[in-house]
């Protein structure tokens, strides 16, 4: 159970309905929430309306979404009846708990509706407006969507956006934002050009809160997160676990290399580096020309009792303690340490002030990474911990409206494997994977 | 380390600047902050404007408050820039990472030379308003002010209300609140009627907008909130700790008087009933006329492998564990389990959803019990895990404008002890003692 699921039997249910006009980044913030909220275990989903219409019209021109339109406009109809009915099947059948409903929604008509849908059916409606009127993200979005977007695959870049704007224009002629004292007894959000400025209404419960509060540090201007683990440790050679020590003569090559790496994909852009607070991060940091921070939060997944042993010893030594962890790895604590799920509580703050900063590049440890990794790719909890991170590997995420794309750019500096199979002890043997799994190679999306 | 505390490196500080008319809430709303802050370790302090201004004069009337009383400004003046120098003293020698300016800052001549002392000393302003329009809110602020602010003491309450009145009106002429367009350049965050509509602007960083978070869980409701063990168990009985049994003959006979108990004090007031998913919480609610609602997070501290042992057997089986318990107990994890500080990060959504809810009796466990107890009654953390709660008692908090207070309502139902002092495996003897150690009995107040 999540460490959020305060209740086993409160049967509470929330549909975040979007509000905005295209390219106000609806989808982005839709998919974040479902990101985060599922990495806390949480269970939620995302209902796009344009996926339901693209089932019957693929790639529709701007004079499809004039209000005008009949034939439009009844097949949109049908899109969010469609959406709506199998959000309603969601939430019965499967037990969900936060739905989201990602559509334009721009009339107070289409809203009422929805609401009393949601009110019919026991689920608590929460309005979730992104509004902008900052020229520049909206420029930016309007070239993410062209180049993202199912609706222009194909479609040249000049043509797609001059479609798009019209698009908008369509909406813009009936589009009723929320208002403060109009709207002031729905509960709602409302995003001024992103964070800029938030205004929240008659939140109801924690986890509505809880969702303002996340998507208050969300910011949608293009940047990369590069995540790296330390170079090869001394401990790494040893085949032992958690510790402080300092790198190996090949991890100390791969610091060294670090910075060139960085420069060669990020150019001239401005970095700041996140270390734990652990020796063997610092010292990968150490050639690194930018600010850099050491967070305690950032610090290996702690192995109790166990640290400092090898895995056969601790096989050894705690037989059942070693095939309880094989068995439910992100579940199972260590004597005196740590489970996945703790670590995943700690990096709460280190997601959101992620999502705060732009530029960052992180050196820190195998199953820390695992845990961010598992954030960014939406890998579900029981494969998180067995995401094979190799060492001297910098990992380059790009999140993007439609998902997060990952690039692997190895150091071609040999080092240990610290990957350990389910169902045996053995690690260290030279790395010859090249890569992440293949599935989490692609872009995901949810 | 606070699990909030994401890094021991940045220096942080950021100062919370209240604003708003007197009678709206800042200083329940400041103390709540700290309170919440300190819960969580980190360090915060409120620095109060009028105790300041107290030093010098006592009971002024309203005319002292007025913008054209040149001796009354001179005062005033003095206060604020006392409490500044304080606050800047805390941070710098004591560390300080949240301070709470708690003052009215009616004008925007006052909260700019705030904002550029602020600056001055690398701290960072948020200014945090209490807006209210909403008479039946703002009388009942009055009510409460006139009562237990000290600088009405011993004064009738008819005269006490029409003063304060008055001053209100002082401050009427000069405010100039916040503004979402003209203000766009600070970081605040705006409370409209408390909770009902909050505005967040311009938030800069994880910590202030956890601050948001929290406040926009708060209400000033008059409320009460009863907490109480589950009746003595078989457990108990057999001085064993954790496990999930079921009441003794002298719990399940609490659990019948405790209708009659609570009613007694409450009237006929609404509840709604907290307990765990334990068996021996619900069988104590289980003639509770009231709504019902059984919480994960509830559950008692998980003694890992210790489950189901006596202290005797810990302390002979596990003598280092035993030993290092006693030492650290907020720290100290059992092997497989918890500690005190793993209960208080589970419990943060226990909390916030209790700050949202009217009035609530929470039937739960020792441990647990302690750490609601200590977030209401500032209880420092060292001290939490010793605090004694007797079983077969009643606790019923009340939150004030200046703290919180504290009755005991003893079932007159014996019991066994649970209480195990420092450096001792000894419990069970019947519970002799009448209340909570006698610190705890008196209203708290930072």
């Amino acid at each position: 159970m999540s460490p959020y699921t305060v209740s086993n039997v409160q049967d509470l249910r929330i549909c975040v309905v979007m509000v905005g006009l295209p390219a106000r980044g609806k989808s982005f913030i839709s998919q974040k929430i479902v990101r985060y909220l599922s990495w806390l275990l949480i269970k939620a989903k995302c209902f796009n309306v344009g996926s339901y219409r693209r089932e019957t019209t693929q790639q529709p021109n701007a004079d499809f979404f004039d209000a005008n339109n009949k034939e439009g406009l009844k097949i949109r109809q049908l899109a969010v009846t469609n959406a709506i009915t199998d959000m309603m099947d969601w939430f019965n059948k499967e037990n969900g708990v936060v739905a989201i409903l990602d559509a334009t929604n721009t009339t107070r008509e289409r809203r009422n509706w929805v609401l009393k849908l949601c009110r019919q059916n026991r689920i608590e409606p929460m309005f979730l407006e992104s509004w902008c009127d900052d020229q520049d993200l909206i420029l930016r979005n309007i070239a993410e969507v062209k180049t993202t977007s199912p609706d222009y695959v194909g479609v040249e870049p000049e043509v797609a956006t001059k479609d798009f704007l019209n698009r908008i224009k369509k909406y813009e002629k009936i589009y009723e934002p929320l208002d403060e004292t109009y709207d002031q007894d729905l509960t709602f959000a409302k995003l001024i050009n992103i964070a800029q400025q938030v205004i929240a209404n008659k939140i109801q419960s924690y986890l509505e809160s809880r969702i303002v509060f996340y998507v208050m540090n969300l910011h949608i201007k293009p940047r990369c997160i590069y995540l790296s683990r330390h170079g090869e440790s001394i401990y790494n050679l040893e085949k032992k676990i958690g510790g402080d020590s300092s790198l190996s003569p090949r991890g100390l090559k791969y610091a060294e290399k670090l910075p060139e790496l960085v420069k060669q994909d990020a150019g001239d852009v401005d970095l700041t580096v996140w270390t734990s607070t652990l020796i063997r991060t610092q010292e990968t940091a150490q050639y690194l020309p930018y600010k850099q921070l050491q967070w305690k939060a950032l610090d290996e997944l702690d192995a109790g009792v166990c640290d400092g042993m090898t895995y056969e010893e601790i096989e050894k030594e705690f037989p059942e303690d070693f095939r309880a962890r094989d068995e439910n790895k992100y579940e199972y604590r260590y004597r005196g340490g740590e489970s996945y799920r703790d670590v995943v509580i700690r990096l709460e703050p280190i997601i959101m002030e992620l999502e705060r900063q732009e530029n960052i590049l992180i050196i820190t440890h195998q199953a820390v990474l695992r845990c961010i990794y598992a954030y960014f790719m939406n890998v579900p909890q029981e494969e998180s911990p067995w995401v094979a991170i190799p060492l001297h590997t910098l990992i380059k995420l790009e999140p993007r409206a439609y998902g997060t794309k990952v690039t692997l750019i190895k150091a071609d500096i040999p080092a240990v494997s610290t990957y350990k199979e389910k169902g045996t002890s053995q690690v260290g043997e030279d790395d010859k994977s090249t890569n992440i799994k293949t599935r989490n190679l692609l872009m995901t999306s949810l």
